[in-house]
């Protein structure tokens, strides 16, 4: 059963009388009279991150990714609570140092801070945090309108290459192995932009599933397609290089998941704003495309302006 | 190593700048700017819970566990977020029919409605459960003074007799097995207790490890002891019968934990006041004792007014 079927036949009533809970259907709870905004993801071995080999890049990545959410949303971060599961290897005096030490490095890069949480022993790995920050408004899902443009910031792809790197999948130079594979635990969180992402965003989601699969989830409910310029979705020199000198096909590098890259939709009067904090704050921001009307069906067009056809919406692996 | 050193090995010097975090000495954050009060809880299968064979059950109790956090501390929850781990099986289409059942049973119970959360499929089963709250004050530990009264809510060890009895470590007919396990997986939580608490009480926590390890932590930083009376604390009729029955030690059954009931200390000069809403809303509070100065040891007093001797401070289980 699928996360969305499962919520929508067992969970979805339950909120019904919170309404801060918005159907369950969006990346965090918000509770406007209180202006208490939440974020709750459990990360397990195996499943959200490979092993924990590297206990301190594991906990960097996962802490990013937890407030992404909000910072996707337009909220600053104040405070997070975590909750791990582990055997007593996992949680050994070495790993409780590597652990404490990125705690600290990522709260003084972010300004979120610890402020609760719970450790118990189990066979099995696995880590809860829930972030929470307080705000007035957040942009949420399902706001776009037809004809919004469609933007993106950061660069896609560098993450997956590095998960490939992780898998032993791609082998690259030392120096180009590092590059990638830093991008994946340590993605950078769009935190300059928390606080201007609501002059002009109609809605807006980190990427973690990829950038297809997340465009999907913010638009699929208000009957938009979307149309996206292959070449205009920005990527890395890194990416590019090797790209380039392996032969491989952009399309397949680019909608793979944990970039914890910001995708809005804007108005198309919002453009000049967009360029003009994109530029004074020194914030890559790029416009891939825009939405349309759900008539047309949703395409990627690719570098020589023909149309991709998508086997499987969102989901590029198997091209 | 202990969590109570863990937590102040690696974790305290993170929290220094969430002044709601208490330090990570307390049960509950509370930021108390923001009037916002948070309990974050991991129970994992094969110790938190037995085994999923009633996932309506396990549910009802880790529930109750968690809301019994902010309960206890005079603050009525309002969310909470869940999150699971777990495989196929215990998040089958007939399991989680149970937990949403179970869920709605006590939101409709306690007034507190589902916000949020996380599903990720694992091998070990655990949830991890998020209560938050609102308040302008809260009862906090180590508060208790010298020469204040101890009291307990409602009656103690009927859930540790229900835990022996689905251990198979204790046999009785199927009218006192049910009753002892439903109050191991459905402790009543003294929700009506909520708003009155913070009327009378210096220093309170629920009971989940025990009554003498949690009264030890709710005194241990102010140099107190205490003294209590065997013969004073409350039990069930149900259990008073199978002592006498099967001539069994009141001491060894009455401080084993997992009773979630209310333990605080309070001035000599309010218990007229606690007789008042204990009588006026049927809330059972029983007085077991006091507070004294540290230069006495912490006692209890048998039922022929002898000192008994603890072995373990707190825990009783060896005896």
């Amino acid at each position: 059963m699928h996360e969305f079927e499962l919520i929508k036949n067992y969970f979805q009533k339950l909120s019904k009388k919170s309404p801060g809970a918005l159907n369950l259907n969006d990346d965090v709870f918000f509770d406007k009279k209180n202006r208490l905004v939440v974020s709750i993801d459990t990360y397990t071995e195996g499943n959200h991150f490979i092993n924990f080999k590297k206990p301190e890049l594991v906990i960097k990545k996962i802490i990013r990714s937890s407030i992404s959410d909000l910072v996707c949303k337009g909220v600053q971060p104040k405070y997070y609570f975590i909750s791990g599961s582990g055997n007593k290897k996992s949680f050994s005096k070495y790993n409780l140092s590597k652990i404490s030490k990125a705690l600290n490095e990522e709260q003084n890069k972010y300004k979120v801070f610890l402020s609760g949480g719970d450790t118990v022993f189990s066979s099995k790995l696995s880590f809860t945090i829930t972030t929470i920050g307080f705000a007035k408004n957040i942009i949420y899902r399902n706001k776009a309108k037809i004809n919004d443009d469609i933007y993106v910031s950061g660069n896609l792809g560098d993450s997956y290459m590095g998960l490939l790197i992780l898998k032993n999948k791609i082998k690259l130079n030392n120096l180009l192995n590092k590059y990638f594979t830093n991008q994946y635990f340590m993605p950078n969180i769009q935190i300059k932009l928390t606080d201007k992402i609501l002059k002009f965003a109609n809605t807006s989601i980190d990427i973690s599933d990829g950038l297809l699969t997340d465009l999907d989830k913010i638009i699929n409910n208000q009957k938009l397609s979307y149309k996206l310029y292959l070449k205009d979705i920005p990527i890395s020199n890194n990416l590019k290089k090797i790209l380039n000198l392996r032969k491989l096909q952009k399309i397949n590098y680019i909608s793979n998941g944990d970039d914890y890259q910001i995708l809005f939709t804007a108005s198309k009067n919002k453009s000049r704003i967009i360029s003009k904090i994109s530029s004074n704050y020194g914030i890559k921001l790029t416009k891939i495309g825009s939405t349309q009307s759900i008539s047309k069906k949703s395409s990627i067009v690719d570098d020589k302006n023909k149309q991709i056809t998508l086997k499987n919406k969102g989901y590029f692996h198997k091209f």
